[in-house]
């Protein structure tokens, strides 16, 4: 399973107590930390997500609003003493910023930080359990979106049941990837009586800011949970793309054309005090919509 | 009158709802930043700083929990609109810092951002209500300290009491100034006779980050406000030493040693929860203290 909590789901301007961009995506053993907004630290502190349990941190891209919080937060691993190695994954240029910020303070990180810059879409991270691609979305600047995908978990062996069909140990890792038994007399053990299904395993696209682009659609295509940016009400799509962003319906319309699960809104302009007309908006084109909002943590 | 909105009065690592250093000063007509920790610009929403108000920022020295805040403050007036003037007098190698994040986002700032680099002590604002001077702190690396003094108001000529002794209004520039009027006549009219004094002119000192250093005194003698550091209570005078920052019982000596009229503590450690113990201490040395509390306004 995964768990997705929103830190931050405002753009631009921080406004109406809303912050920056900044999720944490949890899996069994780890924690991501996706965009790191101006307050991300603070935000984790109230929202009691452990610095110490991040182990990698991935940027979309280059504007303050999702990034201004990720040289407090390094400093504040390294004073609290962290030894762990951290992951970043971001576009080049943000490797100069941090190195120029820790050298002015005269500052010497206690742990190794492993920058890995964006260059081209594929996978960037595959873990035993978890595969991270980026892909490229279209804003005003370089930006990456980040598609989390578990590892197929292998069929779990009913040992009791395999001992009764006599199966050797040895087998039980054919038996775990779906291959059938055949004993010695030559007769067939189908693997569904001797194993069960696998818990499926989830994924979890996060598109960033990005224009409407409809060929996001192939790349996010059936994810359990699709985040996309819906910075405009419907009726602002001329300013959406002049900006690079997109309104309600574009973002529906993307988790219509993907055929996502469901779709998470966020990135919500500062012009609007109140988030209520973006859930009824979404949803005359995506029914399966709900907001992103600050302290609430979805399940994948 | 001068008065000071706390914005921030931790140190280092953001914790107990306490945030990283940041200062307003207000004069009659225009806003100081002093400092700018990160979520500054959240601290001025909350409470209700006017971001458009402010014409100067002071950066004392390039640890994090003093400037990472100042970009993102900078981007939002941008986003804002903002086309007034901004001066920004800081140690020298912010500018690249700005300049760099300002260029991978492809921003332009809409306003001009004068950047006064910090090089030697003196006078480095003369406005004609008020004059800032820089000294020299002793930190872990480039520190400043600030002093900011009105400057002296001219008497108030009391025009009906001139017209009694028939004081051309040609004289007043004089009287202002203190002189006595001599009549065609020859006979004296005493200054005081026909002028008020001016409210007296008040002066504030920020001394940032520093570690005990008696040579401080005489830096800011006689202020009616001194904001002193105190990061740690006094049973960890070497850990002070150590990492150049100050205990109660130091800041209050210096207040002390400076003969000022009150003495502020701030940029208390993430260790202490709560800060029950601080002013106590302090009061052991000199009576005269408070504690630097967020969103308090102190009139100086």
């Amino acid at each position: 399973m995964l768990a997705l909590t929103i830190l931050g789901n405002n753009s631009a301007i921080p406004a109406f107590d809303r912050n920056p961009t900044a999720q944490v995506l949890q899996t069994a053993d780890e924690s991501y930390l996706i965009d790191c907004g101006e307050g991300t630290q603070m935000q984790m502190t109230r929202y009691k997500i452990r610095r110490s349990k991040i182990t990698r941190i991935f940027i979309s891209h280059l504007h303050g609003d999702h990034y201004y919080g990720l040289i407090g937060l390094l400093t504040s691993m390294g004073l609290l003493g962290r030894t762990q190695d951290l992951h970043l994954h971001a576009p080049e240029p943000l490797d100069a910023i941090l190195k120029l910020q820790l050298s002015v303070a005269d500052t010497k990180l206690p742990f190794s930080l492993h920058f890995h810059p964006l260059r081209s879409e594929g996978i960037i991270v595959a873990d035993k359990k978890l595969q991270v691609e980026c892909f490229r979305v279209k804003h005003r600047i370089e930006c990456w979106g980040f598609l989390f995908r578990e590892k197929k978990n292998p069929r779990k062996v009913n040992a009791e049941r395999a001992a009764i069909y006599e199966i050797p140990a040895a087998f039980y890792e054919k038996l775990q990837q779906g291959f059938d038994y055949v004993n010695k007399k030559g007769s067939i053990v189908p693997n569904e009586e001797v194993t069960t299904a696998a818990p499926k395993a989830r994924s979890y696209a996060f598109c960033a800011d990005t224009i409407y682009d409809e060929s996001l659609a192939e790349k996010i295509k059936e994810v359990d949970l699709l985040y996309h940016e819906a910075t405009y009400l419907k009726d602002l799509h001329e300013r959406a793309a002049m900006r690079f962003h997109s309104t309600t319906h574009q973002a529906a319309s993307i988790a219509k054309l993907g055929n996502v699960k469901k779709l998470l809104l966020g990135h919500f302009s500062s012009k609007y005090e109140t988030l209520d007309a973006f859930l009824p908006e979404a949803k005359e084109v995506f029914e399966n919509t709900e907001l992103a909002l600050e302290g609430t943590c979805y399940k994948v």
